[in-house]
């Protein structure tokens, strides 16, 4: 076998959505385009949708020249194509400390959507502006899970956690400079928080906090997964 | 005001169970002995019940001492106090990548059983002898939600996060020598897992994610929290 | 000249008082009994006060063997020696997000207040329970100066920055466990906050932090140092 | 809504210079034209005055083009929209290390002017060349406050603490190569020093100790805030 | 002697061959064309054959310039030149986590075959799927050695460690994002391995994995080195 | 089920002997007295032999009270168990770079030992002495495999990588003070050996390098595992 | 004062020269076109002679454009300019692991050159061939003083340490890619080092360790510097 | 052969004095009592003196069992043993931070005393107090090379640096809490020094600096080594 046969390796696990509820979603970046174009076919003829994450806008053109209802978001980055919008169920809140963590909640929040639920965006709500996030303190309690997106000092996790009674998905973003370490700081200041309830994901990672909220939004919606 | 007189300092938030659903649990680690017998008599007195984690056997008497009903688990280090027991509800599986781990997992389980939900313990399951752990697919598959407690590479939760539905909390322990780095190693694994659905908690925090699992657990089977 | 005659080594700054306003402060962690005794009678006989942090009672014990009149706080650790208390000026606020933060914060609260400061306590107002911070927010707007003082994850500072439009000095503590790396997060945390006024001392150093704040509340107060 | 519509997102905090004293400032990196565009205007309108950081010759013209009066230091990349310069008062001395330490020292510089504070600027005075550094003792001792700019080995802030009476604010900068790690040294050397009266802010974070120094110069000078 | 002369710095160590079995390769990146020209061709005339690693598209153009039969592999940036193939002994198996870390499997698997080896290929086999890993166990137990590359959590070569009889060379690999820095926590978790008999190689060194699987697939099929 | 019934959840692993070739060793440090009597008692029931690492005099005692003819290396800190010693074949060099090295070498040595393969052993030729390990070179060249334990600068691995054709065990070690960071150090000089066929175990893991030794022997002398 | 006026900054110490033996060199990296002509000149007139590291080729040409007699060397990226070479007097060995490591050392031997010290390059001679260095025994023992340059593992300094008698100054570089963390996996070994008389400076400060070099070997030479 | 015959493993290595200069001194730290008493007189009947450094009084109760003229300095942990004290030649400055540091710098000292240097000692002059420092001035100008010692921010290197025309071995210590690491802050301000002529040793390695301090002052004052 050929080293350069590389487009035959990746097994698509189009068994997934039957075993976790959740269809597989395509991590864009550094993928080739042939491997793109190859990957959002089988998905969408498989389930009848497709998302794909950290896409370029080139690669999204790719993407589109083969699947013609393909849409792309610039803030998040996120392709979709979809035949039909789906009707969103539950509250999940996406919280942001400032306007610069705002791409990260965006890959959350429409990660979310295209699973299916509904999402109330919070955003530039940081913790030195306190009364900002205080006024919002209503519609953060009625969410079944929040998603409490920062860089910098990330302290916006914590001063949630005190304020619901539903978990708190924290997502440290490399949004800040000097020893913030490309976000380490801020995931840092999120493990250690003092509050109950928060647990995190990787910097950055707002699709998996999107998909943990979705799965915690369809377990109190339903009493079980789709 | 005295310096000395750090009794008064601490404010009970006893509000906090209406708030939260959950009652203020106590930290002992380093607390002072007339500290503990005092927060642990007027949580008892507000609540009907308290719990506090990290005791020592030594601190375990002096709650004991005045409060008859007191109760001490030696794995986990957590002191009980409570009237009855709680109808047990729900599922969450607890589980650990070795025998090392079970302390932090005890953490875990005791405390998700203090707040009322079933625990299914299923322990030494660590990833070097993968059909131990697949050989509870099932079993793992009926929770509401899983905590993956494991140190060393901490790579438990990334598999368990492949065969279930159902959120993961992920706790990296400080077990390990040399580059285990006190527990560094774990978190890392476990903030970078492939899989989704995984989130993580501070090192050795089995109280945290006994209380994450809890609030999960909660919301799915009955659709809101107590 | 022999290496054991290590007392003649430390020359006395005694000309420090002038020229920078405060008296020399004696580190007393590590030091050996003969140099106490002898550093703290030279800096008494020089200065008619003198204070000495990180104590131990056995510390304290030594220099009240030659000095009367020395006093020891058990929390803060500070060995007091002074002919009378001086009339306090000013006020500088000293706030700790948990109990286990207060040690660090009466060695800043009492520093000051050797130094000649008047302290304002507000203890236990971590930002997991921000409604107990905001409750303070009137006293802490009436202060020159803000000593914020915390571990784990360290947000307190970024809050008060908020609330007030006096500098805030932050003290990350060694509070903590697992990711807090024994104190580090709360630093990083601290150094990046998004909160302006905000500027940082070393872990645990209530001392420099009650020092600086002394520094502003005098400013303030008089419009120059003593 | 939809996620592209981020302008939206940023609620401005007109209310901050009232609560604090000082008019929110704009850290321009990052942002978009647009949204600087917006922000300029709506901040210029309400305050008649507005400064921004981190800008780009490019981020200039493009508040020029809405703001004709906008003026821009290629040093210290910051922005000025202003009616009329405001009369200086106090003395902050803003000193570095190197000339390579000099556009962190005007971004302090140049914000503590925006404030209304005098400056002295003490420039390339590194402590390998000490007597450079002592022939400006007198002029160091005339400031109610320092900052003290410098990368590499960042021992400035330390010979400074013990020539003044006043607080030094420290900034540690990414100047440097190899071990410096891009200011992580410099920084551990400033939180690290053996003098007293120094705390430290995040690396190159001139405008956070531009901030500070203005507070306690209008502390000093007035015995309050503006 | 001129500093500029560099070319002749370099010692050949052609009889590196007779010494440990193997030939000397080049580690192209970086190198000067110059430098390339004549290193290929000086290793070719004494070995017959020469291969390259970490080779730019444009340094193998230079060195087909000068040695017509030379090969090259885009995925692996490997550089071959060879007067025929091997016949391929032995089996060693090099597997993946993700479909990005090919490029580095790649490059271990094509230096084994250089070096007359024969691979199998198992690729995208990562732990979160686990049953695509597990459907190949027949053919793991079938080599003489394994290479398990996998960058994020690296969780793979404990799976493996645990399946098989021979030793597991692990590679971690910089793929990966946020904490991943830059495969350092991938190279944690394999160095932590719960699983016996797995050792690790540094970040991305591929052809450093395949010489020793190479080195360990000589000695069990001839009971000795070639 | 009782979280404190500990005893029950380790599920020995007693057909590993047979999957792997090895039988499973006990890693002794923290394990429970009751725990080590019973694991050992099982495992030389089923295998006819036994061994622990990392044990104390007192744990071995606990072993003896139960298991007679077990034996104790206060070096290596092992206990073995077992009717007879093995017939020791093949060649694995197990060397050190000082003699505080020699507790984690005797480690490797004596599980090789215990899994029946003769070790050579060439201790205390760190590379400051250079001379001591090249008159070794001979006896290393013999070998099947090489073990090369170090500590403080771990260049050992890296020499005799350069002298011998068959992979080398690299295993740093703890020992060395101030900036080698408990073999953090030693690691990172392994893992980027310039020599070929190193590969890295973890800091001290003496056992885990005595059991890839004993893998890469058996395959040498008879082309397949035991 | 305008901040932009950043010429007038730097204070030339003109009289360097006479205080330490040394003139003033210039690190041209990131340094101003204007700046450099006009230092250049200054030290120019001043001392006769001048030299500036880590310049491009670009900034080369503007020096070249006011001092006619300037040259450049392109491995080194040292600029001189002087009226006539020195004598070079003494010996000092610098010594190099690999060719990629040269351009570093060559930035030691040029500046030592430009002080007027001999000498001798002994390069490529890394420790994973350790016959080549041993074969430079005698001319390494010839020297007054060793420069060690080495990325990767670093392990060169050791070896050399152990063979000569005379101080080695350690030079780690930046070659080297994953675990080489950019030349400070190779800075912890070198300062590790177990050989004696070694001693470290920062990561490619070839310049520095020049300039110590030529230090001890003045002393060697004369007894007392020039 | 026995693993436990631990003694026989440490080849002495006699003949280094008259390779390089220096007897062979002995790391007490961690060694055996026979091992001691073994090593200290071969030793000893070999050079006719010997020293061990970080000794404690037990163990130099044993090395005085068997010879009787041993000596102990408890500040430095150095023990000697010799039959005559030698002449001082040449002069090395050593220099400490603060008090705290003084056992390092004894050890450094101490060391070169022990190897025929003259030693002038000047301690207690941190920078933080820059008039005691430059009071020594001309003190530090007559020596052949110096020693600093200092812990926390480690500036001392830098201005002596400064002040001196000969070599600095910079020594950072373990002297500080909280982000001093444990001298790894010191480490990294001594590597960064702007100063030139600076080069580093391990945290706490006095004898490493008196080692190479002692090997320049023998080439200052004879021109060659001893």
């Amino acid at each position: 076998m050929s080293g350069n046969d590389k487009m035959s390796f990746a097994e698509l696990d189009l068994d997934r959505k039957k075993r976790t509820g959740f269809p597989e979603v395509v991590f864009c970046q550094g993928k080739k385009d042939e491997f793109l174009k190859d990957i959002f076919t089988k998905l969408y003829a498989a389930n009848g949708e497709v998302m794909g994450t950290r896409a370029t806008k080139k690669q999204f053109e790719i993407v589109k020249s083969v699947l013609k209802n393909a849409e792309y978001n610039e803030i998040s980055k996120i392709i979709t194509v979809r035949k039909e919008r789906k009707k969103l169920v539950g509250n999940i809140a996406v919280c942001t400390a400032g306007t610069a963590d705002i791409p990260v909640a965006e890959e959350a929040a429409q990660s979310a959507e295209f699973f299916g639920c509904f999402v109330e965006r919070i955003y530039d709500v940081g913790v030195s502006g306190i009364h900002r996030l205080l006024s919002k303190t209503e519609l953060l309690q009625k969410a079944n899970c929040i998603v409490a997106v920062a860089g910098m000092e990330g302290a916006l996790a914590s001063v949630i956690g005190g304020l619901v009674a539903v978990p708190v998905i924290a997502v440290p973003t490399s949004v800040g400079y000097g020893a913030s370490f490309d976000g380490l700081s801020a995931l840092l200041t999120m493990i250690n928080s003092c509050a109950n309830g928060i647990s995190v994901v990787n910097i950055d990672n707002g699709y998996g906090a999107g998909y943990i909220a979705s799965q915690i939004n369809f377990l109190a919606e339903r009493g079980k997964v789709r």
